[in-house]
């Protein structure tokens, strides 16, 4: 599986996670399939998740590193009112850019709160970072923002999901990609051989195989997946001709263009 | 928070989680939440996770780059029987050795499945790179490794875990962290201020504050987190006076030693 695999085209992106809840163990991460799926729909390839404590250094050289490598950088996590809510801090220092009070983002709490003085709270949510665009919140207010190629959006699920359909509409987007996952009811080991030769007769489908253990017996998913859909389907006839020549029952799981 | 901060003798970890079906959305990961709470309650911190895709230069440069700065890295995923699972020429590559089919490995099919001669699948899972030390896995044979300090383990969950049973009595321990959940019935604006003074205060104790929103209500988590237990129960009474005094309804959600 090469980087260009999946098509021509590709816009990529990358995932920051940032809270130390989720190194901890303490909370069951649902971000990042959610993410990953809805860049997946929208035609942006998701390369690289990190997860990161909220520590300010770390989010810098991660923000850094990953800015420069991916066209789109989302970052979840530590845009709270609190002591351990650094990331914006961390943005600003990894941009070189000042941090202030936004007044774009303080109206958005005086209408949300008519008549009563902003909270320290809430003030300290309305800090961006100089020249971000602000992303909409509209559960609790408190925006996230889009500074140049990252996008920095709240942790909590619900909220993260708003403030993702407010920004994609503004991204570039890639060709989406197709997939097409093959139930094959025989272990891994028995389609290796087979799944080896058709990856390199089709290098610009990524073929994908994933064991799976169930009460009635083992057996392998074959996850096809390209932006050029006719490759697809031509890689499915040689993988179908292959399981009925070595006698592997198999069966079509799902037909999906995400 | 600063990486000292819930005690001396820390012993780090990273995890690199090596499979496109998570970045593409397919798959939710449930190993990163499970190594998470292990390693907790052996007193090791994860300090970093990563997720890319099974594209071996992209494993070699995350690989080389954690094994560096923490004392152990786990990576899950990618040393199955097929042409996606690449970790292992990967890790021989960051380590600059040779990986060829061991002997240990190779009696382990052996001995599980007698008479028969070891598949090109097992005998793909067989190769290991040298001077790595077996992690065993009594579900399916197949092992994991550790080389130096890195741990490779495989990405089906139940496989990832007996591995990580068997690999963590081998290991440094730091000393376990104590952790005390105080949930707080107000919004975390509310009790910001007083954190900020708490944490200032209390450089040793590392306070994390996490909101909920429920239908009645919303409120917040506040998380004690140290490896010296007196220095939690003195941040605690101090919190507890603090949110007597601004009137904030609370209860100790619970006390766990992990």
């Amino acid at each position: 599986m090469a980087e260009s695999d999946t098509g021509s085209d590709i816009v990529t992106a990358a995932l920051l996670v940032i809270g130390e809840e989720i190194l901890s163990g303490r909370t069951q991460d649902a971000n990042i399939v959610h993410i990953a799926k809805a860049l997946d729909q929208a035609g942006i390839a998701l390369r690289e998740v990190r997860v990161v404590p909220d520590i300010e250094d770390e989010i810098v050289e991660a923000v850094n590193a990953m800015r420069r490598r991916f066209r789109y950088v989302f970052t979840t996590g530590g845009i709270g009112p609190t002591h351990d809510d650094v990331t914006t801090d961390a943005i600003g220092r990894a941009f070189d850019v000042p941090v202030a009070e936004d007044p774009r983002a303080m109206r958005v709490f005086e209408e949300r709160y008519p008549g009563e003085p902003v909270s320290p709270g809430r003030r300290r949510m309305a800090r961006i970072p100089e020249g971000a665009e602000l992303v909409a919140n509209p559960i609790s207010g408190a925006p996230g923002y889009m500074l140049e190629n990252v996008i920095v959006m709240a942790g909590i699920p619900r909220i993260m999901q708003v403030m993702m359909e407010d920004v994609l509409p503004r991204l570039e987007k890639g060709r989406p990609v197709s997939t097409r996952t093959i139930r094959v009811d025989a272990p891994e080991g028995h389609v290796a051989g087979g799944l080896a030769t058709l990856q390199a007769q089709h290098p610009k489908v990524q073929i994908g195989s994933y064991p799976f253990f169930e009460e009635t017996g083992v057996g392998t998913y074959v996850v096809l997946r390209s932006a050029d859909g006719p490759l697809i389907e031509a890689a499915v006839s040689e993988l179908f001709a292959l399981l009925i020549r070595e006698d592997m029952p198999h069966n079509d799981e799902d037909e999906e263009t995400s």
